[in-house]
């Protein structure tokens, strides 16, 4: 295997086809040579399914070498049996990696409420290599794919180590939910309380701050596995270099969003606080009518301080302090001119459409990030027939 | 004039064209003869308009006559002189129904941050007649109507009295914001706190179990008005039939929403209390991907158990204890087979969708209603363009 996104020392991994559904590749696992600590999110859905429940036990003591994923199965809604299967899953390619079976997370995303095909998984497993070469970080990214239209990695630097991520999601998958899986892997050396600080700290202002349709997957997970191959590594430039590959994949995804034309940040600026500025920005990103316009490439400033007024708790949000821009032109507070709105309308034709609020409060900032709301996410949503 | 929808004793009205955009009836007045109490809700939005904030005063006594409403321009957004031209209106109509102006609440609906033509909008209340018709609650309905495919208007008789409600609503309006305008009439008798308890208790299982798409208008207001003509009612009797008409009102509403094809109605049972059941309710019916799949007559039970997982902070519910049903077909926990996914898509297919959930804790209940996603949605809200 060879990656063309670099791959931090001591990964290694396999990809492959299990035959869940076509002959495309739908398994794979990276692992690191050495242990490694990990920090993990997973979705805070209900209905959260098996895959999800063993990687949260798995990877509460802070140390995981790597993870596993299985494509077009979810492993959701199927009972005492998607508990098997999904151990047994995390025991086979611990067997073929020669680890622990506590030291593999495992994810699933796909089709809900049928169980895997165990007899081609167990063929699957029993057939991989004694040892696994390094790894193709770009055909573990294809390989989780569902609707995703490409595979979606990042890296960066930092001092002597690397950091890559890899990520899928688009907004639900064939045909059931939306599912966003997220995995970071680092040669860095990082206490692990350390690592879990900055991983959350990434993951709120990246994949947190990110939205297609407001709909949660019952299988969201994101996580960081630091091995120590490259040494320690300055703990602030570590959660830049981070940041940085989480923000490109948020934006990969938020442009790859089901049926999605354009990427849509919205920056909201001049906050109470920057939780203040986070529930304005999520309001005003997930609303259809703003959505719809960005698909329009309709500067309707009106849609957008419509949104920002759902905010009913915020009571110290007072019309006249808030300015509203698109792109860089302002049209809200003073009544735009035909020219400010054909200005607006133009930078709203490209591929990345920024929506600015400043509530004229105080110093809290974020942005959000979702796309625009198209015929293709009704198409993709609603032409499934059972 | 002549309302085929009954109209209650004492009130009197009028309705035309002011000409704020087009030659449709965009003005209506509809005004007790006598002093009447009233119990009225507004937008909770931070952006609430110059007759939203007008009217909350106005009504704040519980005394009033009736309303005002003008269509094709919502008056929102336009500073200090929109707050000017709201009370002139509220006087205009006022002085020609022969009342004071705090007996009067006003109402808008339309483009959002251009002010009335006041010359044609006093032009047209220095044409009114000096004494009102019995009023035509039909045509008035009709004059509300924005991109509303029909006037909205239901009634009830309670003992001797009636009680008539008109509204108008559909998701958005040209090219701007959504807003929901909702006017009770009755000649019963109630003590005004009585009325007001009534009424906030009808409001909230009916216009707040509503929801088109999310976003919350800068105008949405619902009043009713009690001229007392008819005499004293049984309460509970009153509640009845104004919980009756109310619900046909949303009923109309829902279907009638922005590109909707089909009315979704989503029962929620067996909740911890009420409270819990509305939550879960109101995340199904705004679930786009559910929403989608309703559009698709896809009985994609899946997706409702995505948007019940998404209630994370209702740590009781627990996925083995859920029950999820299309009209009256079970589709989970047991594996639907592929004859009963049929007999609940053809439910689907039919004009009033039903998804029952029972979250199996308690004896808590909800029902929200909405509609579907459809291209049509999108159509309507992108394809504006300033």
């Amino acid at each position: 295997m060879s990656s063309q996104t670099p791959v931090p020392a001591g990964f290694r991994g396999v990809a492959g086809n299990i035959g869940i559904k076509d002959p495309k590749d739908d398994f794979f696992a990276v692992v690191s040579e050495v242990p490694a600590n990990v920090s993990a999110v997973f979705t805070r859905s209900r209905f959260a399914g098996p895959s999800v429940l063993l990687s949260r036990r798995t990877a509460a003591d802070g140390r995981a070498r790597g993870v596993t994923v299985i494509a077009r199965n979810a492993n959701v809604a199927t009972g005492r049996v998607g508990d098997d299967h999904a151990r047994e899953l995390q025991e086979g390619v611990a067997r073929a990696a020669g680890v622990a079976p506590e030291e593999i997370l495992v994810a699933s995303t796909g089709v809900i409420g049928r169980p895997y095909p165990m007899e081609k998984v167990r063929a699957h497993l029993e057939g991989l290599p004694a040892e696994f070469p390094p790894a193709d970080l770009d055909r573990a990214a294809g390989a989780m794919m569902t609707t995703d239209t490409h595979p979606k990695a990042a890296s960066a630097r930092v001092g002597g180590a690397t950091v890559t991520g890899i990520a899928k999601g688009v907004g639900m998958i064939e045909p059931n939910m939306a599912t966003m899986l997220a995995w970071f892997f680092t040669d860095a050396e990082l206490e692990q309380p350390v690592l879990d600080e900055v991983f959350r700290r990434v993951v709120d202002r990246t994949f947190n701050a990110l939205s297609i349709d407001t709909d949660t997957s019952t299988s969201d997970s994101a996580a960081v596995f630091a091995n120590g191959l490259a040494g320690p590594v300055d703990t602030a430039a570590f959660e830049a270099a981070l940041y940085e590959v989480a923000l490109k994949l948020v934006r990969m995804i938020a442009s790859d969003g089901e049926g999605a034309g354009k990427l849509l940040e919205v920056r909201v600026t001049g906050a109470r606080d920057d939780a203040q500025a986070k529930v304005v920005a999520k309001a005003v990103v997930n609303s259809p009518l703003v959505k719809t316009a960005v698909h329009g490439a309709d500067p309707n400033w009106g849609r957008v301080a419509m949104a920002v007024g759902k905010c009913e708790e915020e009571t110290d949000i007072l019309p006249e302090n808030v300015r509203i821009v698109f792109g860089d032109v302002e049209t809200y507070p003073a009544e735009p001119s035909d020219e400010v709105l054909e200005r607006a309308s133009q930078h709203m034709k490209g591929d990345e459409v920024l929506i600015g609020v400043d509530l004229g409060i105080g110093g809290g900032e974020f942005t959000a990030y979702g796309c625009d709301l198209t015929e293709g996410y009704i198409r993709i949503n609603a032409d499934y027939t059972t």
